[in-house]
């Protein structure tokens, strides 16, 4: 909280030292908590998971802190719901005149973006020294995607090098786009935004008002943010031919073209020539695919064939290991492979294919975990769907505002379309949203068990 | 044929005489097309998955045929999908004007609902007498449902008893329905309607003028078609205690119960009384759970929270082995029951447990062919999707119109609602329409099975 505190001081705000009293509190809470030392530091599983979980949920009261007691969130579900769509990389928010925030408290809601992203965790794990192998249950909890393999050896000296890059990165976008002639503070703000790939934005315009070039920045930012950062860890690494194998990053780079090109032709109508079609598709797709949600358009006012093209991306989702959200490439592909090995087996029984990527053979525990994290996916998405729709907004409404919290989207169709926000919801919705932002964040799994008997019961 | 030259008989419609004509013409083409057997009779499963798919794409030509040479339904495609729509028993109709059909054009398209419920090709296994192993690789084609094991010993025979309890149940319902007074005509063709749950009405107002008590015996016999015959074939057996075991009933009856009380409580503002509001909660889920898709009010017009679980209802679909359509009760009891053993597993990460099914241990090749079916169906879905987005309808209509006809229910909602059809879309997606009707109705891969280059490269 020494971010906001600071810009407080930059722009005079008084509503600065909400940041500082909140700070301190915490500070004094975790310093209590933490004089007396366990004796037994054995940790499982469930520890690990029970750990993640409900340490996003405080992060996500506690975050919320400054917003309420400042009062410019006055209710505390609201304050709640804009911190864990913050923390959570999710971008979707209860206000509806943003302009009105002051700066810190903006720098604040950008901020978390830019913490969430890679888990605040596992930043924790690269920044606070801990001893050995406990960490490794909380770090397969918190990491997107369906392996960590890479990560587990050497953990902490990963984790670093992987901080250095979304630092340099993050940085890189800043400088660009103050270069591009954008203020100061609206491209540091953006570039948290992007580099976690949440979506927050400064003026109640979202990105509209910008220019087209520093629009065109942020899309090449939002899609390599989107990336696999295991690629990003190979070539600093020094090892390009094995960077340039991943096959999940080709496909996830083939999506973005044919979804742009096929909506850039769809909506060309509707913009002065074809270039500010490919523009405006390629930003919309790039935002939407990386579910940072960053928009500059209405996209509630396109054809149903691109708002379709849109829907599908929301729960494809980026690359897994990446700062995004939704369903992730590897699992699509990983399924795909799967549906075309099958259809191969009708037709030749007794030649059985073996299932690839990136020319490794994909191990059975991995197929199994891709089915099981669809279950649990279309479980929580059908229970959610079902309370939101107690609001009775239509149902492309309810539709997409639990597909766009789950994946860490933001923006969806209808009533939370990208020039509005989830306001109008009750209260049980707005949990019900919170609930989904931190599940999808966390992979499913660690909410989840929050919610199974055996969890509490001892061993 | 037979049966709408007999209606046209008894009404003196000239239009049977189009039934005499194109029966004649298909029974030389039979008998030509069987002169010369073929040498080699052997037999794989990729032919016997080729000649399902094929097969019932012939049929929905060839059944098209006095649709479109009487002129009642002028356009090919239209006669097509409607023909595609009675065998696949989806019930999904091309017509604004119904009663302006001839009485034996509506005993045809409800008759092949009631011949595609238990599937044309197994119906001729019972009746044809036909040599030896190669039928099973059709059965396993066409039989609904994630496995066949009980009916593949003594096949025709089980086969038999089947098709005696489908006539002996529709037989029943049809004097039912005569006994509470509706008129003869009606009464055949929605219990064959019932039967194969399909859905086709007679009436331009569906089924909301027909007395509450008709409406009722008609939701019981809904219900009971959509169980797994397999019930019904112990209970002949006189195995009560094996059919009581059948978890996959008991679920489906749970879920019945429990979408019928939440919908009941949801519209009860609409009907004069909770008695009424039951009744149609009950009529609705019935319908669409089974995906017969009969209705007797616009359903488009409840409550977002009762539409929502309509929609749920649409992919649960009935009980695997049954008349019914959808991803089915079983595959989506597998699917629960895996996600629990998950969780329970992340808890206590060394007792493995089993997972079973009515106390027997599912098989892990049954839950692997649960996973690819409901990837491919989430493919065929995503795909259908996209193509249909571009007759630009609002994404409610895109997504239920491609939820009722690859679940074989018939309407959805917007445009397709129940009192709705699907006249006013493109031919292009009329053709993704009939594809999606065929594809669900014979559970995905004979008809994907068509587009793969391999199965058309000789072994």
């Amino acid at each position: 909280m020494l971010l906001p505190c600071a810009t407080a001081i930059i722009y005079g705000e008084r509503a600065g030292l909400n940041f500082a009293f909140v700070a301190l509190c915490l500070a004094a809470a975790g310093v209590a908590m933490t004089v007396k030392r366990p004796a037994n530091k054995v940790f499982y599983a469930r520890e690990g998971f029970i750990i993640v979980s409900v340490a996003w949920l405080l992060l996500s009261v506690t975050g919320a802190l400054p917003f309420v007691i400042s009062g410019e969130i006055p209710h505390f579900i609201d304050a709640m719901f804009e911190t864990a769509s913050g923390f959570t990389t999710t971008g979707a928010s209860i206000l509806t005149d943003v302009e009105a925030l002051s700066k810190c408290m903006l720098m604040w809601r950008s901020f978390t973006h830019w913490i969430g992203g890679m888990g605040v965790l596992v930043f924790m794990l690269a920044i606070l020294p801990m001893a050995g192998g406990q960490n490794i249950h909380i770090l397969r909890a918190e990491s997107p995607g369906p392996k960590v393999g890479k990560l587990v050896p050497k953990m902490r000296d990963t984790a670093k090098y992987l901080y250095i890059i979304y630092i340099v990165m993050t940085l890189a976008e800043i400088l660009l786009l103050v270069i591009c002639g954008m203020p100061v503070f609206d491209s540091i703000t953006l570039s948290f935004g992007t580099a976690g790939t949440g979506g927050f934005a400064v003026l109640n315009s979202g990105l509209a008002s910008y220019t087209t070039l520093q629009q065109a920045v942020i899309t090449v930012f939002m899609i390599l943010f989107g990336v696999n950062f295991n690629v990003y860890f190979l070539l600093v690494m020094r090892k390009p031919k094995e960077a340039l194998k991943s096959e999940e990053v080709r496909c996830y780079i083939i999506i973005i073209l044919t979804a742009t090109a096929l909506i850039a032709l769809n909506i060309r109508h509707l913009f002065s020539g074809m270039g500010m079609a490919v523009h405006q598709a390629a930003f919309q797709v790039g935002s939407i695919m990386t579910t940072t949600g960053f928009s500059t358009t209405d996209f509630n006012m396109w054809p149903t064939f691109s708002k379709t093209i849109l829907v599908i991306l929301m729960f494809i989702g980026a690359c897994a290991g990446s700062t995004g959200g939704g369903i992730k490439v590897a699992r699509i592909l990983i399924s795909v492979k799967s549906v075309a090995k099958e259809l191969f087996r009708f037709i030749h029984p007794r030649n059985i294919k073996t299932l690839t990527v990136d020319r490794k053979k994909v191990e059975h525990e991995t197929v199994r975990n891709v089915n099981i994290f669809l279950f649990a996916y279309a479980m929580v998405f059908v229970v959610s769907m079902l309370i939101i729709s107690l609001d009775n907004f239509s149902t492309e409404t309810t539709f997409t505002s639990v597909a766009a919290t789950l994946n860490n989207i933001g923006p969806g169709l209808g009533v939370v379309g990208p020039v509005s926000n989830y306001s109008s919801f009750s209260l049980l919705s707005k949990c019900v949203f919170i609930f989904d932002m931190l599940t999808g964040r966390l992979e499913l799994f660690p909410m989840l068990l929050l919610f199974v008997p055996a969890t509490w019961r001892s061993h």
